[in-house]
């Protein structure tokens, strides 16, 4: 092939500029590649390159990524030394505030390359232009004491089990029986939105309703996170119905929506002063292995630029789903973003109450818990397990032994005697 | 764990009925599980299922999916035997219409269950219902005749290279060039939008300017893809502007912008009688590895039910980027699905004029091609390359061997004297 110039996007002692976004990259490079061939590729490929050599002018060269730091591992295996590699690309790449064109650059085509047999966008290091282009959380962790009045505890939600099939008055059953047994949140599972068995207008208006008297009854505030996901359009006229009914939240599932109608309801949310619960379904179909794809921490980077306000970040390995950097993915949510919010995280998949002690020891109280089977599949039923849930995650919150607190609370003492404290597979 | 009766989601023999949607499954059962056990727990999370035993009534068991048709493979890898099964998921579980709602579904959290230690969707039978309540293309391959005069050839794309960088004059000489060498396509590359240096509204202006020119010196119809990729709101707006503009068609990056938006943009353009390009960058993010994720072939499906009326599906490796199975997803795209109309797949990714004949003998004539550097690296430029590539089509759709038409085409002989029938990495 004539007129290839890839060295043009590689500089091994470069030093990003404070606007750059740099991306870290594990590559596996072709058989025939070097490691510094393979990164530069990646570097053209994903800002202005293409493979044959043109005439350009003077202003091309600013918009080109740069590869730089790296970092090459020993293996045995067959094919090209792994690597881990940084790539910098000049701000004026991206159109500010448009989530789907940035990936579409550092997520986009090279992840099908030949030059590289695995990629994985591993991290982002955001510069203020472009992190400041997106609008962030409207409330972030806030959320607790905006909505809330769950002091130092983390806030408490549940799904109804099963996950589609409740009829909505034996849907709206459950929310009422956990939200009076002391739950903050009844959230839709992720696959429920507006079925002939449950359809939304009518779930809206009567799970508000039950959240109503269920303040009364309780004195504490309630809130309900309702799946709004669909089409862009319908999504945005649920939003509405949603504050129309009175509502605190809606529920995305942002990643089979897509970032381009979550940026656009995050905009239809702050004009009704409304939060974003983000559910990840489908994140692993490209954060699951570890050597090509997308990490779940670049996704939750998105999620917050883009403005959810709490989002799943797995439960440290103590639940059903496979886990990855819990830890590191709540500390990054909740650290500085250029002036942005944070975003709450929130643990769910397979919790029960004896797992809370140990939950709240992995990941601090700054949390939204989400718990369904660990509810209501309680011998005595939702309110017992909703119950059972609270009076565990406020003695894990306090520090109290779960044994100890049980010897008030019977319902607690159910729900170890059934679960103990064994991770469900 | 008490209670836990995955047993109930599988049914080794069963016959799905008319109206279920099949989804068939690569899975790698986790070391401790059966194939039986983990199919049950595939079809159980992606339905009704939880894990723990509850009292539900009759209608649940109707949402049930069905996990049957298990193929385990003979393996020596460590870990449980690999198998393909199949899941049928009642019709009653999907939101007519709402593509995040049905990937929530049959590829959300099963994606990252434990149960699994790979787990890939590769396969789909849409069913009536379900498939009918998407708008499927507004046009399909009839853009070849409802939009251009190319007969029994592929219609012809270019993008600008280099991808980014280039000024809006820069670039709209460019499509002015190609479209007068011959092409009837300019197309914006996936990570040009609205950036400062090509503005989309300047380019919008500038470039149906120039095609009307084009129009007139050629005596043919020419058209342009420009992207509208943004959020969702932003991009319903770039939509209707490009319709005031007097265009065909918007392109959309699909994977990175989501299915959510997609569909409202399907719905705008119908309003405009426009049609939709889809670029899939990003894709390979979670189709690359044939063991884990979602196959192209289900991403072109879900494409075609959102509506785009053109597809880049690959080059049957002759072009720069990994593909897979061209040939079967270019046939699902022009076979039945419900009277839902077709899809136009394009090729594209490192292809030249020297590439032509064995394409087009890979891949037909009811096809898009596009070529980028194969047309501006040309020593004579874009417009000889142009040319050159209308040529080198025309002559493969009628069997002409290329040495033969560059006898007459200095152009294309120029091509071939730099490019030979090489494929690039």
């Amino acid at each position: 092939m004539v007129g290839i110039k890839y060295e043009d996007f590689l500089d091994t002692s470069y030093e990003p500029v404070d606007d750059e976004l740099v991306c870290r990259f594990r590559i596996q490079p072709a058989s025939d590649m070097t490691v510094e061939d393979a990164a530069s590729r990646v570097a053209s490929e994903s800002s202005n390159g293409t493979w044959a050599e043109l005439q350009v002018d003077g202003e091309v060269r600013d918009l080109s990524a740069t590869a730089f730091d790296i970092d090459v591992e020993e293996t045995d295996a067959a094919g090209g030394d792994p690597a881990e590699i940084a790539v910098a690309y000049p701000d004026a790449l991206f159109e500010p505030g448009n989530m789907a064109q940035v990936l579409s650059c550092i997520a986009g085509n090279i992840m099908g390359m030949k030059a590289v047999d695995r990629i994985r966008l591993v991290d982002c290091t955001w510069p203020e232009p472009l992190a400041t282009s997106f609008a962030g959380p409207l409330f972030g962790s806030s959320v607790r004491e905006e909505f809330f009045d769950a002091g130092d505890r983390p806030i408490l939600a549940t799904v109804p089990k099963p996950k589609v099939g409740l009829t909505t008055d034996q849907h709206v059953q459950v929310g009422y029986d956990a939200w009076t047994g002391g739950l903050d949140l009844l959230k839709d599972d992720e696959n429920l939105t507006d079925q002939s068995f449950n359809p939304f207008q009518e779930r809206l208006t009567e799970s508000f309703a039950a959240r109503d008297r269920a303040q009364e009854e309780t004195g504490e505030p309630k809130s309900y996170l309702i799946n709004v996901t669909a089409d862009a359009n319908t999504m945005l006229d649920r939003v509405d119905d949603v504050a129309a009914a009175g509502g605190e939240y809606v529920m995305v599932d942002v990643i089979t929506t897509g970032w381009a109608a979550v940026q656009s309801v995050r905009e239809r949310c702050e004009r009704h002063g409304m939060a974003i619960h983000a559910h990840r379904a489908m994140h692993a179909a490209f954060d699951r292995l570890p050597e090509h794809g997308v990490s779940m921490r670049v996704l939750a980077q998105i999620a917050r630029l883009c403005g959810v306000d709490q989002i799943h970040t797995g439960t440290a390995d103590l639940g059903k789903l496979e886990n990855e950097d819990t830890y590191g993915i709540n500390e990054w949510l909740a650290g500085d973003l250029h002036g942005l919010n944070d975003v709450l995280p929130t643990a769910s998949g397979g919790l029960h109450p004896g797992l809370m002690p140990e939950l709240l020891d992995r990941l601090g109280t700054n949390l939204c818990i989400q718990a369904g089977g660990g509810v209501h599949g309680h011998p005595d039923g939702t309110h017992a397990g909703a119950k059972a849930f609270r009076a565990a995650v406020e003695a894990a919150a306090e520090g109290v032994p779960l044994e100890e607190r049980a010897r008030d609370h019977p319902d607690l003492e159910t729900a170890i005697e059934m679960w103990g404290t064994e991770t469900p597979r």
